[in-house]
């Protein structure tokens, strides 16, 4: 992956960009492959990887690893690395967790702070984790004339060409007039106009205008640059940053940092910072992109059969049309259909024209309401260890199929009000269960009764598959006493 | 259900009134939720009841029950025994089987040997299984009227007042300026022409004109009346038939009749005698029918919600016109539907326009042809002792639910190639295993070694229900060796 043309930057500025991977979107209009606890950038939506970790090989081409910050919150921070396990220990003290989300302006500044105490002199390359980008090559060449730029203390964005009348993007038009800095076919300008997502007329305009961009949502600057700028146009917001940097100088408890985090008022960078300051610069680029807002987007960047349909899984059809059929272990049947999209996960199917796919997001609200578990999380749940899947809820009982990884082992637990059974699949599992460890084979079985201490454990190098049934008048995952963990999640000793 | 009116039919007409159910379709255009070997007239379309648990109902309010005869095959003789359970004794002896499908003109001329054997005088009132009809006072005065017209040897088929101009029906004309009988408000008449599935501008003349009629697929004869017609109109199946007989009366084994059977033609009772016969009349009645041919034709018999929808199951929709979305277990999420039909099930999902519900047959031989189980059965499988459902299939393992009813138990068995675990979740499991015989209540499992004779029996008043974990390298149905059942199901001693 890595860009085959001399690097053509400037080193010195190099050594202190650090990429800072934005991962705490919902993505609630992927639905129902993407769920709140499983947001669209964990999605392997096209190639082998999944949207998180294509982000995170194309920023390591401009820097290094352990050079990598990943913003998010508690609740994705364990799916992410798992995802990002390749560099585990890069990664391992690269985690910038937001208490709850207050968009994009509080996540950067607390980030830019971090980075200030690793590195005075640190620019920020912030890219979502969720967009797809094609072309290497030009996306490293962008990075190190908006790195030149930003050592001049622009806040710089990355304009894209667009390419139809898009209502849901920012546009962004540059002042062609002044040139800020060049390299290889890039120009860097000054920002002479912000225009937040515009009607259809307005679109159309800048589209044929053709000096418009759209605001890719992907920014490079110094840390000092945009705490500055925040300062400048948000100052009650800054003055809750610098209250928050304070509380981590003194070494503060964690939920004293998160308390004063709760209390910022939610700003979005664009909105709040660049459309205000007087920094702004654009690097018109010419690498692909898509922020594969929606389903229907897929069509933009996902390869087409002969009707034109996006066909993803075990689907069987007669002549439909442009259309997006996503499959997944089960069966999808499709006649004539045109412009639609059919997805179908284990727990939900979603079927739409192309042409409402924006409203799967009112949908999944209306989800939330209810209170739907199908809005939160699939039915297969990553953890540290490996997975599960719930294959079949009832009245008093629990059937998971639990998947460990060779030298996993789940915590040492017991639960109050369920017992368990296990028998193995594939692979061999060891058990402890009160004061006995033993081991079991494929086709072999133990029962687990209510009270009593447990552990499954992978001791081999295969992956070991057991179906779990759970028995007892309450099923919830929060019945667990948990007495060692190894990895690190809490472990309670009731009194 | 009987009708509140007094009985106006003959008394000795009815003493000799067989209702014969056809009960062998395949009913593939309601694919996935009818399956091979689970057709159309097993599914609960509308309704508490199942369409042949309707049609039963119907009929025996004209008979008694033990004067109903059904015709199937044996893959779906069980299901449909499970199904009319609440007549288990009357039927008992009641099932006429087709070792294969011929069409219904030898199903319907074996169904009339065999009532010959019972009462020479027999009339026939023959109905499909899975049909709806509305009114059960309409449908009993015209059965009435029918009978006594097959007394006069006459074959009499129910005329539908057509409300669309349908290509998919035959349709008849009766000769209006000659009544044959009247009986309330209803008329007999001879048939003047019978026309098979028009073109759409010949259907819609039909329409308009007045007198045609749709032929039901209902009808009502003497057995010997419509074997001398198919003696007179099909020589060569008679003599097939003929020899059928003589094969019943000496006493032939069941293979030696199968066979027999197995050289007929297909012949359609409809092209190939009614549309011949001299004999024909038609009842126009006045209940409501639909044949219920496709997903679709659910838009003429289901309630609608606001927009139009037929909707059946979890679904959660916004906007949705005129649309037909059916789903089982999961959530199916539907925006901005217009004339769409969308069938969840929990193998196999189908998204289809209305206009080619049609199509669903074709989709289903693509099916067969890739031997996709799914064309099939359910992943639910109804047994006589209660049901299976598949959970999860993988590498060397399956997981199963099962349910036992009250009483109900499964043969003695044992299997070469697999073990099973089973674990109960409710009720109380009795276990043969080996030599043992012992008692497992909720939360309690046993494990049942490779060639170990085993049996699972239900003791309780409660429904039990289990979860059987299966291992080995071969998991088909087919490893299995009976040492005894219940149900009369193959028993084998190997060698």
């Amino acid at each position: 992956m890595a860009s085959l043309e001399p690097r053509t930057s400037n080193l010195e500025l190099d050594n202190h960009l650090y990429p800072v991977i934005m991962a705490g979107g919902s993505g609630t209009r992927f639905w129902p492959l993407s769920r709140q606890l499983f947001p669209k950038q964990l999605l392997r939506i096209l190639g082998e990887d999944t949207l998180i970790q294509q982000t995170m090989r194309r920023v390591v081409c401009a820097s290094a690893p352990n050079r990598v910050l990943i913003s998010t919150n508690p609740a994705q921070a364990e799916s992410i690395r798992v995802q990002l396990s390749e560099w585990k220990e890069a990664l391992a003290e690269n985690f910038v967790l937001e208490p709850e989300g207050r968009n994009t302006a509080p996540a950067i500044a607390l980030v830019a702070l971090e980075l200030l105490r690793r590195d005075p002199d640190a620019i920020m390359l912030v890219v979502p984790a969720d967009h797809i980008v094609t072309g290497q090559r030009a996306f490293d060449a962008a990075v190190s004339l908006a790195a030149t730029l930003a050592g001049q203390d622009y806040l710089v964005t990355f304009g894209i060409k667009p390419i139809r009348p898009e209502t849901g993007y920012g546009y962004i038009r540059p002042n062609l007039k002044m040139t800020l800095g060049t390299e290889s076919r890039l120009k860097g300008h000054p920002v002479s106009r912000f225009v937040e997502k515009p009607n259809a007329t307005k679109a159309a305009q800048y589209l044929k205008a053709g000096d418009y961009y759209w605001n890719s949502g992907m920014f490079v600057w110094r840390a000092t640059t945009i705490l500055d700028e925040i300062r400048r146009h948000q100052p009650a917001l800054s003055r809750g940053i610098e209250r928050i940097g304070q509380l981590i100088q003194a070494g503060a408890t964690r939920q004293a940092i998160d308390d004063a985090y709760r209390t910022l008022t939610p700003v979005s960078i664009d909105t709040g910072v660049m459309e205000r300051s007087k920094k702004a610069a654009i690097v018109p680029v010419s690498f692909q992109w898509s922020d594969v807002g929606s389903w229907g987007s897929l069509d933009e960047v996902a390869p087409k059969d002969k009707g034109g349909n996006v066909v993803i899984g075990r689907v069987v059809d007669i002549g439909s049309r442009r259309s997006i059929v996503y499959g997944d272990r089960r069966l999808v049947a499709t006649i004539g259909l045109t412009d639609m999209v059919v997805v179908d996960t284990p727990d939900a199917t979603l079927v739409c024209p192309k042409s409402r796919a924006q409203d799967v997001k009112q949908l999944v609200e209306i989800l939330k309401k209810q209170n739907a578990p199908e809005h939160l999380e699939h039915l297969t749940v990553q953890r540290p260890w490996g997975s599960y899947t719930i294959l079949e809820e009832g009245l008093g009982y629990k059937v998971k199929r639990v998947t460990v990884n060779p030298g996993g082992r789940l915590s040492l637990q017991l639960h109050h009000r369920r017992s368990e059974h296990w028998v193995v699949i594939t692979g061999t599992a060891r058990v402890t269960r009160g004061d006995e460890v033993f081991d079991l084979k494929v086709g072999h079985s133990t029962e687990i009764p209510i009270e009593t201490p447990h552990r499954l454990e992978n001791p081999g190098q295969e992956t070991l598959h057991i179906i779990e049934v759970q028995n007892g008048p309450y099923l919830g995952e929060d019945d667990i006493v948990r007495f060692q963990d190894d990895y690190g999640r809490g472990v309670k000793r009731e009194a």
